[in-house]
This record gives structure tokens, C-alpha cells and sequence, in this order.
């Protein structure tokens, strides 16, 4: 299973380049529904592009379903395990549970939602945004990706109706629980398998810096309005916020317009991702940040333009459904995460929790990004574990 | 004539994206052999894909001709009149002597050089390097465009074979001078035309930083090796090693690798454009930026590699040709130029000489270049009585 999946999506750079809808993340999307249709698990596509593969209880009752699962896109250069990994050990625990005669007395669902990374329309956990209503549908709609193709576009070539995207409570309603299993993306666990206690806030701004594009030989440095310098020096402000409340700020992306070498550019827009440990150590940094952009756009005659693309205030996982999962795991490290994940999302609307499985060198959103197979075959039994608890399968 | 190339090679961002031996660029080409063909002008490509289209005298001599021209290339968002304007003044000056039945006792050529931007091979004025033997073959066949295409395969894709590349003495042998109108890319002219006393010094260097790819998130500050910091340090320190040194320092171009919004770079390239009225003032430049990159690298754990793409030393015009271009045209004002042009290459080999036409906002390489044409119409004018007096017409 898990052989079929990696050849999908190679980034010619190195690691895996899926970005949602589009070739090789429908080629995800294509082993998926293969995946279900081999366990004769029917499959549900919601109005929002999530995938939904339901194994049912021998009384076809569809309520108080047990959801597990995870995504199937990728960040650019992103790793084999970031998203995979929740669904290949969703299905596996399925066949495990199946192998041994177990019968589940509710539905078990498995989940892939749809541009979890917002690698494409930058905003992440698009698909359970949509499901849960954390994010308006109009809003949603309008979001484009770097060629300038709405989501609505996207989705209807897609055969989705993006009239119909937003909040799905009977969907919701159908679920007592999501459990997500994930690949640790730090260095937190020195044991195969834990769980999460919280996912500390995080968001995502928008910089626009718009100057003069001019000549870069003939224009004197006093008549430039060069937006290149403001954006290095929130670059040097991100990190340098960062530390002062400590939280972690990265600029991983930037466009630079028109990108030529012997021209001053035009515009440059970058992205801030910052996360923190609570609430307050985000704002400050950010609005740190801001205040270093605009300080330093107004210095070279460059006009600025910050925007929220998006934010997740922190999320603590549901105190009954963690110790549940402990107890049947005969107890496991519990940690928190600086990941955004789907179940963070989900949490607002479901009882949720995590589990995490060991990465030993703490690198994610890379090639490198690494899980040994046995703590992989841990994380398969420890899911098994808990859907069968919780299932009563 | 102007009409027909207006509307190729626009860049969707604005401007014009005319990179060599693209599809714009190719049908630009087609326009040059189809105005040489209307006038029943023969057209040469060398070997380097520089493109020459003859008017010869009677006699059908061969030898010390009045070669004219610029380039049909752009850099990427760039303007209309940056290159073309000389190549269409040149046909335009040819249709002024022949409509008052003037016949030359030289050659006159009308060139359009290849890659003069260095916006797809990332060295400038590479077609006049080539001619002139100021680049070493082996090193112009290997350079590779943004995609990793060898300047060798994409002329052997059109046509041109990439052994052969390299100085043409029999080419530069028949040309007794070079004289380039091109628009001034400054505001350093308030009268419609100009001449050209010397090109400063300048040149690109490439910085490449490498760094650790991971996740934004999950990544401690203090365990990050990420190289948009060096980078962002690197882009100030280029702006203010410039004012300490009198020249002038660009950022203009770089490439994030891979460009996610919630990773960790693995690495940034960058290119530093430096200009200045001295070599010694770009020499120190370079060097005072080069310091502070590595240093900026080392206190982040980031490699880094910096390469001298191309550097053009300063060009005085010879003084003999200017001036009989001075008497020609009843005294014009001279200035030096912070642009490079082939003009400056060929310079090496030949008396070599430039006119400018005003440019009322100083404004260049941006889509909103321009150029009045009662300033065009002068340019053409003076170019005719230029190539009137220098090829006896």
C-alpha cells in the first residue's frame, strides 16, 4: 500500500511536491478510492473535495462513527510521511482489526482532507476549515493559487460545486470522534509513540511591499523606491521578535516582481508563519514584525499592505479522550506540537485527539523528513489499539 | 514597423518578457528578417546568433562597414524601448538615405545581438562577448537558463552549432565602427538626443546560501540553519556597502528553495548587480557585501558560495568617433551611461560610439519606459545623418 503511494508526486528538487487537485495529488487521491474499493469500504466525497472511505458496522447504522485519518498533499519539498503516513496506518489498522475477526459495533471512517498544508491557496487545513465553518465559504472561494486559479475554479473542474462548500453538520453529526495518527515533526519523542496534549497557536501574514521597478545601473540610490529592503529587514525582524517572545518565525516563501537581476523590483510579497507557545507570544511577534515592515517601507518610499491569511489560536486536546487513549496504550509520552494539523481544526466541533509517531531527526517539510518502519508498525498498532476501543470492534 | 513588434513577448506582470530564443524573442527575430527582406537587405546569423541584416554599396564591397543596431532581447516585466528602438532606428535611418536616393560607398549593418539582457544565461551582452572573443566558449556553452538548459543545447535547438561559438575576426574584420542608439535609462538628458562618453563599471555576482530545510514549526530557533537570514543581511549590506563606496548595488533576483510558507528554506540564490563611476568603487562594493554574507552565513550555520557572474570594466568611447559625431550633429550633449550595452563589448575591437534618445522619467527595465516620439524621431534623424557621413552616403 504504502509502495504505491511513494513514486506519486517526486518534487524534481527533491521530497514530494502534491499540491491539492493538482496531477499528482489526484494521482493521491486515485490510490485512495483503490484503497477503499479493495476492502469494499464505500466512498464518501464531501461537498468540500474531503475524502471519506466508511467501514460499517454489520447494522449499517452510519452515527457515532469513530473518524481517523489525515491528508494526502504536501508542502513543496515536503517528506514521504507528513499526511500519508495517518491514512496508509488508517487503512492498515482497518485490515489489522479485520484480520483478527473484529466487527466494529460503529462505523470507522477514514479521512483525507483536502489542502491541509494550503501549499496552493495558502490557507491551511482548507478542507476541515470548510467542514467545521472556521473559515467563510465566500472567503474560501475567492482564494487563488500562484498562477491566479480561485479555489472555486479548482473545485469545479473538479466536478465539486463551489456554491455548495462550507459547514457539513449532518456529516459532522455523524461522527463521535476524530483521532489523527501523524509523524512527529520535532524532536519531542524518544519513544515510538505518543500522543498530543495540545497544538500550540500558529498563523500565517501576508507582506506586500510594493516600490518602483526601475534600472538597477542608472537609478541613483536616493530616487529608488526599492521594496526589497523592507522585506530584508522583516526578514532580520521576524527572528528577532521571535527570540524576544519566544516564539519560532520563519519568511520560507517570497515573490519577488519582476525577479530580474539588472532591475530594482517592483514588489516583493513574503509570507510570515509564526507560532508560539500561547496566544500573546504570536501577537507580539507579529505585530513586532509588522511595525519593523513598516517602519522600514516608510524609510525607502515603499508602500506595505500586511495581511492575516489566516491564524489557529491554541488547541487543547479533550482531557477524556487523551486519557482514554493512554489507558488503552498502557500509557504513552504526551507532548504538544508547533504543527498545524486537521485535528485542530476538527477539535472545535469533535472530541479529537492525536497520535504521534517518532521522528528521529526532528526534520519535517523536507526531504530528509524520516520514520523507522518499526516505530511505523508501532503507530499502526497503537491506532488499532484505540479504534478498537473506541469502535468496540 | 514599430507597430508590428508592439504587441510580442508581453509579460502578463506588465512590460515585456522577451528572454533569447524563446518564442517572443524567436518572432522578433522573425520581424528583423522580414523588415531586411521588405528591403531586400541580405541577412547574416553568425555563429554566436547574433543576427546582421546589409545594406552594401554598388560595388558589393564587403569590407569597413558602419555596423548600426542594439538588441531585441528584454529583461523579464521590461520596457518597449530598451533594444528595439536602435534596431528600428537603424532600419528607419536606412529608409531616410534611400528615400533621398542616398547610396553608400560602405556597408551599413543593422545587428541585433543576442542576449544582451542576460536575462534567460545570466550573463549580459553574451552575444557581443562571444563575437568578440571577451567570453571563453567552453563557459558560455555550459550556462544554464532558470530551468537548467545549456546555452549550448538551446542553440543547437535553433539551428546554430554550439562548436562553432566563439571571437569572429572575418565578422569584425569588415567593420570599421559600431555606433548603438539606444534610450537613455536615466534622467540625465533634457534634450531629445544625446551622446554616449564612456559606460561605467559593472558586473553580477550570484550568492548562494545553503541551509537546512524543515519545519517552520516544529524547528527551534535555536537548532534552524535557515538561509533567508544571511540573505535578507546580504540584501542590506549590498545597500549600504554602496553609499559608503559611492557606486550603486541591486537585489533584484532570488530563488527560495523550496518556497513553502511553513518551511525552513534549504537554500536561497541571490544576485548582486554593482555599479559605479570606478572599478575600484564596484571592486570594494562587491567585496565589503561578500564580507558581511559570510558573515552573516557563519553566525547561522549557512554555507555560502559567492561567484562573479560577469564584470565590465569601465569604457571610454574613443574620443575620435565621438567627436565626429559631435560636428555631424551640430554638438549634443555627452554623458556617461551606469547601463551596459553591447556598445561597451564591441568597444574592445572596434571604434565604437552610442546616441541616446531622452527618456523624460529616467525610468528603465519597468513596463512604464518611454520615450516621446518627437525624441524618437530626432534619434532616427541624427542616426541617419550619423550613418550618412561615416558610410559616405
Amino acid at each position: 500500500m504504502w509502495a504505491e503511494l511513494l513514486p506519486v508526486g517526486r518534487d524534481p528538487a527533491g521530497g514530494y511536491r502534491r499540491f491539492a487537485f493538482t496531477p499528482p495529488e489526484l494521482e493521491c487521491r486515485a490510490w485512495f478510492a483503490e484503497q477503499a474499493r479493495r476492502r469494499a469500504l464505500p466512498v464518501e466525497r464531501d461537498a468540500n473535495g474531503n475524502l471519506f472511505a466508511w467501514w460499517l458496522p454489520p447494522d449499517g447504522r452510519r452515527g457515532g462513527a469513530v473518524l481517523t485519518g489525515s491528508h494526502l498533499d504536501s508542502v513543496p519539498g515536503g517528506g514521504a510521511f507528513d499526511g500519508p503516513l495517518g491514512v496508509v496506518s488508517a487503512f492498515a489498522a482497518i485490515d489489522a482489526l479485520r484480520a483478527r475477526g473484529a466487527v466494529p459495533s460503529r462505523p470507522v471512517g477514514v479521512a483525507a482532507f483536502a489542502e491541509e498544508e494550503g501549499a496552493r491557496f495558502g490557507v491551511a487545513c482548507l478542507g476541515s476549515r470548510l467542514l467545521t465553518g472556521t473559515i467563510d465559504p465566500d472567503r474560501a472561494r475567492g482564494l487563488r493559487d500562484g498562477s491566479g486559479r480561485s479555489f472555486a475554479a479548482v473545485l469545479a473542474e473538479h466536478g465539486l460545486d463551489p456554491a455548495l462548500i462550507g459547514p457539513d453538520d449532518d456529516l459532522l453529526g455523524r461522527c463521535a470522534c476524530f483521532v489523527e495518527l501523524h509523524i512527529e515533526q520535532g524532536r519531542g519523542l524518544d519513544v515510538p509513540v505518543g500522543a498530543a496534549s495540545a497544538i500550540v497557536p500558529h498563523g500565517r501574514w501576508r507582506f506586500g511591499f510594493t516600490g518602483a521597478g526601475d534600472h538597477a545601473g542608472t537609478t541613483a540610490l536616493a530616487d529608488r523606491r526599492d521594496p526589497m529592503l523592507p522585506f530584508a529587514r522583516t526578514v532580520l525582524a521576524a527572528r528577532s521578535a521571535a527570540e524576544r517572545f519566544g516564539a519560532v518565525a520563519t519568511v520560507g516563501k517570497a515573490e519577488i516582481v519582476p525577479g530580474g537581476v539588472n532591475a530594482i523590483p517592483s514588489s516583493v510579497t513574503a509570507w510570515l508563519d509564526a507560532r508560539g507557545p500561547v496566544d500573546d507570544a504570536v501577537r507580539r511577534t507579529v505585530a513586532e514584525v509588522a511595525r519593523a515592515a513598516r517602519d522600514a517601507a516608510s524609510a525607502h518610499g515603499v508602500a506595505v499592505d500586511v495581511a492575516e491569511e489566516s491564524y489557529s489560536p491554541a488547541v487543547a486536546f479533550r482531557r477524556e479522550l487523551l486519557d482514554r487513549i493512554i489507558r488503552v496504550l498502557g500509557g504513552v509520552p504526551v507532548l504538544p506540537t508547533g504543527a498545524g494539523h486537521d485535528a485542530g481544526v476538527l477539535a472545535a466541533r469533535l472530541p479529537t485527539a492525536m497520535l504521534f509517531v517518532r521522528n528521529p531527526t526532528g526534520v519535517s517539510h523536507a526531504p530528509a523528513e524520516h520514520a523507522e518502519p518499526s516505530d511505523v508498525a508501532a503507530g499502526v498498532a497503537a491506532l488499532t489499539a484505540v479504534l478498537a476501543d473506541l469502535a468496540g470492534a
